[in-house]
């Protein structure tokens, strides 16, 4: 099962505008996470201690269980568009030890050998497409689920090819005005994706749609 | 107090695409507001006896409670752009008897006088912007709150002044993937607006926002 959770404006965007290395998220697209850094469950993944327990705990809970893989677009995985730079190569946003622990396939035009990291996560990245990628982690993660990690761009192909089997939308009530549209391209078709549950927190609310 | 209501797509959208006097919420955008039809607050409210009462009930009724005026936009109001037809004049959607029972502002460029229908709804035509429109909105709601119905245009006008006190988004989802956005142009400040409550069903999710 192909899983998306995503933080969304209530405009819509899932990052502001004029993305750049400095600012992977775009102006102002920080606030769309600020509901889940407080969360001892997210600072417990990142090797913090202490935080909140709230109704956003068991939603953040869930989206992390059973996840076997994740898919990623190149402008989530970051640093820079076009070929790799095989002298000082990106490595991502997450460090040496990213938070995944598990393998991470990059959609990306630039091919490039695995990079193998500390905590048990791979990146590897495919160069023919989103079919191919979703394949290589549903393979990868041994009959466990996979995880959809975003970018904007990503999302809407695996979404406008009706392969996303669960979406877990986290609609933040704040405006970015700009930005990457979570749903641009993707149609008027949820492909069988209907509201299941619903979380509601005065920061955030948790939208999930899945397949009955 | 200002109050907005209005019903959005997931995708932001509050009608869809190609409107006309024949589909005046656009492709789709009836999809919006099928949460409210079967309810026994909104048949009442047409005449019509029977339907259902659930959690989405009270935000209707909510919603209805303590209005003395409604202000809203030429598109909203509806039938065609432009200066108004003498000789057949476009007398709104709602036919002899509209479900506002009260004095409504309509924003337009073409003057034309008063229209005083049944059951105590006049339609006041108002061609010098918002702030005038709010304003003897206000005076004819007597000490009662005002209604900002619609369309997108004038809801982005108002919102866009922060003129907007009170605002229940109910966020149906579903897919329109083009027509009116409620939030363009609106940028990204919501002017004090924040989320006050939410309300959550199957088929809809009220979001309210207020001062605090």
């Amino acid at each position: 099962m192909l899983r998306l959770k995503i933080s969304m404006s209530l405009d819509g965007f899932v990052a502001g505008p004029d993305q750049s290395v400095d600012d992977p998220l775009g102006i102002g697209g920080m606030r769309l996470h600020e509901w889940v850094f407080p969360l001892a469950v997210w600072r417990a993944m990142h090797g913090e201690q202490g935080g909140e327990v709230n109704e956003s705990t068991r939603v953040v809970e869930e989206s992390l269980a059973n996840i076997g893989a994740t898919v990623m677009g190149r402008n989530m995985f970051g640093g820079h568009p076009g070929p790799w730079d095989a002298r000082k190569p990106w490595n991502g946003w997450w460090g040496r030890n990213p938070p995944f622990h598990h393998p991470v396939f990059v959609l990306t035009h630039h091919s490039r050998k695995p990079l193998e990291l500390e905590g048990g996560t791979t990146f590897t990245f495919v160069t023919d497409g989103i079919e191919t990628a979703l394949d290589q982690a549903r393979r990868a993660a041994r009959g466990k689920d996979v995880s959809l990690a975003g970018g904007a761009n990503a999302t809407q192909q695996y979404l406008a090819a009706g392969l996303v089997d669960e979406m877990e939308i986290s609609l933040v009530p704040t405006l970015l005005g700009g930005g990457e549209r979570l749903f641009d391209g993707v149609g008027t078709d949820l492909r069988g994706l209907e509201l299941v549950r619903t979380v509601a927190t005065p920061q955030v609310t948790h939208l999930k749609f899945a397949r009955r």
